[in-house]
């Protein structure tokens, strides 16, 4: 079902990295109508909204603290402790991330230095649908208390009645939610961006969702609300040599293939042989999936890529920049230096990207599409902002007078020479 | 000609802090058809548009390595020196920056870690016009050089020949541009995007502009680029109290007022005397300045505001969200740990705003328009991504097993757990 590519040359790279595009213009006009009339009719307008699309039958959006509580409680216990295992490490992990305060003596009566600080309130999209994605709960949740944010709302879309998932309402409770908000879709984000009467306007907004939450996303940045990061299909490319077993490659694509027709599956191996096994193997693991249906159509976009050359393995992996790069060499460790463009990297036959996705303490909202040459995944580091300070003697300013001075009168700008010679 | 607001009500304070809004739409044709242009035809469409905007009349865009030597060479020793002194406590500054390598032992047989890696290709835009900004030259190339980002560009119009300003040129030298190309304009910024056959595919843009160059940086998103930060016109609030100079207070205004006609300037401080003084002071400077015209028209926009309360005059602080925050109390220290949303802050008597613009070592590329909320100056961050990295033993995955095929299983992803199970 898959032709591998055998070394093909380097100028048709380009294309086989190629990632289908977003297209967010033509929603334009819905998201458009409906930011305006959130913001001329807050909560009436919301109402209307979930009640067209999701069939929403409340007539409020805050989940009451009980009823949270109450959902919470009905999650099966061995979910709970799974998810409780997962969110150990995610903290572990998130509360590692160095501090960026430091501070600087430039000169004598010259200090410079920076501190963190949280940004305000933040709103955690979480979709509903077929999956009720749990674990991304945890994955924005803990990098945001642990960076302080005063305020973490999440939002997730509900039928009828005021319900979510017990896991999700269990999940959000332990890893430090606020409040929750039973509202999906592009509604949700404008509410997030705008803020309503029972909605509080939200400075950043994470988290996955369907392309009108994207086209959302996007146009809320219009209104100076910020974004994790540009959206994209999620996707891996498992990087394979001899050392390699076939059935953990075809795993691993098959992880990703699951998660929706559009996923993007790339296996990267030195010979025709491997690819052949992988096939194989991919072909018979397929048909134990309960979502083989999905699978199938997403492997009908996967890419094969054969290359003997280990320079050009490494420079596809850097040329295409994948969100999830799997290397399953015995020798993974020698390669890393040499990766510089990927989301989060899993090194060696035992570290599957589902450990990641779930449970070994590393973020999971990752940079697709590419994104990786210049993005990164979310960190704590994405829920605080930086402020530099300075402060300077009047010996200190005196010293940098003329330095000041002469670029300001060079740049044509007068009055801020004014503003050192005034203190002199 | 600026009537102070005396305790202004709370509910007044989000019109008080409302920033001129940017509009972007009615340029989307223009540059629509000029990413289009570019895509298509390459270099030819760039020429065509430098000569048509810019009246350009060379034939190529990249700077020969004689020819910026030369007008380096041209630039006069003391703004030379100037430039040298600034440049070294900037970089001084962002050396200072801590690393964001990190490792985590999770458990038994699961190591997390995280590295950081330069973006491949950057683009700093630098704008021709009035001011010859080759201070942004060094607050945006320096940190890139930290980065070690390998390949810094540098754009900026030239009219008629290929001719630059002499300080740009030398500042480029000194803080490490790879290349100058001198190209301007929204063009520029879509050549970087897109890539041609002489420019190369950025795939970070940084820099001001104008309405043209912002729109592009807005659209360049949907290919994928990413930009520094969104744009919006400079700003300043000063915050003074009794123990203040007046004077002080009116340079530091003006020096902000003098950027442009939309540049918007605060003072807030705990008296109408204050005030007044710092008016009259106003009037007095204005008259000095050869930008008189333009800092006049500022002024129109400039808001005095005066709070009595101390814990109002933060919370005010905090709901503006300044880019530059100039904090002239004799006791500005005690102030600091209140300041949750500013760009910098210039912390007492001697810290002009115009120190950390040219040299005290800070960066003065900032977030404008209240979204210093959410984001946060230029930094050495921002030139590069964060990657991390996860290591699984046989036995850590056993340990995890459970937990991750539980999640999974939940979520309603058994493709997930089955690359566990494969491996037991």
């Amino acid at each position: 079902m898959i032709t591998p590519l055998v070394n093909p040359e380097r100028k048709t790279w380009e294309d086989i990295c190629t990632r289908p595009a977003i297209k967010a213009d033509e929603l334009k006009p819905f998201i458009e109508e409906l930011f305006s009339e959130v913001a001329k009719k807050g909560d009436e307008a919301l109402l209307y909204y979930a009640n067209k699309i999701d069939g929403y039958q409340g007539d409020t959006f805050a989940l009451d603290a009980k009823a949270w509580e109450d959902m919470a409680s009905a999650c099966p216990a061995d979910l709970k402790q799974a998810i409780e295992t997962a969110a150990k490490n995610i903290v572990k992990f998130h509360e590692g991330q160095p501090s960026l305060n430091y501070k600087s003596d430039i000169a004598d009566g010259i200090s410079c230095w920076q501190e963190e600080r949280p940004i305000p309130s933040v709103a955690l999209y979480i979709p509903g649908g077929s999956a009720p994605l749990f674990s991304t709960v945890l994955m924005l949740a803990i990098p945001a208390a642990i960076a302080k944010v005063p305020e973490i709302n999440l939002f997730t879309p509900a039928r009828k009645a005021q319900e979510i998932h017990p896991a999700i309402a269990f999940a959000a409770k332990l890893a430090g939610v606020k409040r929750i908000f039973t509202l999906g879709g592009a509604q949700a984000i404008a509410a997030a961006s705008l803020g309503t009467q029972s909605i509080p306007k939200c400075f950043k907004i994470f988290g996955p969702g369907n392309q009108y939450v994207t086209a959302a996303k996007q146009y809320s940045q219009q209104f100076g609300t910020a974004i994790d990061m540009p959206a994209g299909p999620s996707e891996v490319l498992v990087w394979a040599d001899a050392s390699s077993n076939p059935a953990y490659a075809a795993a691993d694509l098959l992880s990703q293939a699951e998660h929706g027709a559009d996923s993007q599956c790339v296996l990267l191996c030195d010979s025709q042989d491997f690819a052949k096994h992988c096939l194989t193997e991919l072909e018979g693991q397929l048909q134990q999936l309960s979502r083989m249906d999905i699978a199938e159509k997403s492997l009908a976009n996967a890419r094969f890529v054969v290359l003997e050359d280990l320079q050009a393995q490494k420079d596809f992996v850097n040329a295409y920049a994948p969100e999830h790069l799997v290397i399953l060499s015995e020798q993974a460790d020698a390669l890393l230096h040499d990766i510089f463009n990927a989301g989060s990297v899993f090194v060696g036959p035992y570290s599957p990207e589902s450990a990641g996705d779930y449970a070994s303490g590393t973020n999971h909202t990752l940079p697709t599409a590419g994104f990786a040459k210049a993005f990164s995944g979310v960190s704590t580091l994405d829920f605080k902002k930086r402020i530099t300070f300075q402060k300077l003697s009047k010996a200190g300013l005196e010293n940098l007078a003329t330095t000041i001075t002469t670029m300001a009168e060079a740049e044509g700008l007068d009055a801020h020479a004014n503003a050192v010679r005034i203190r002199s």
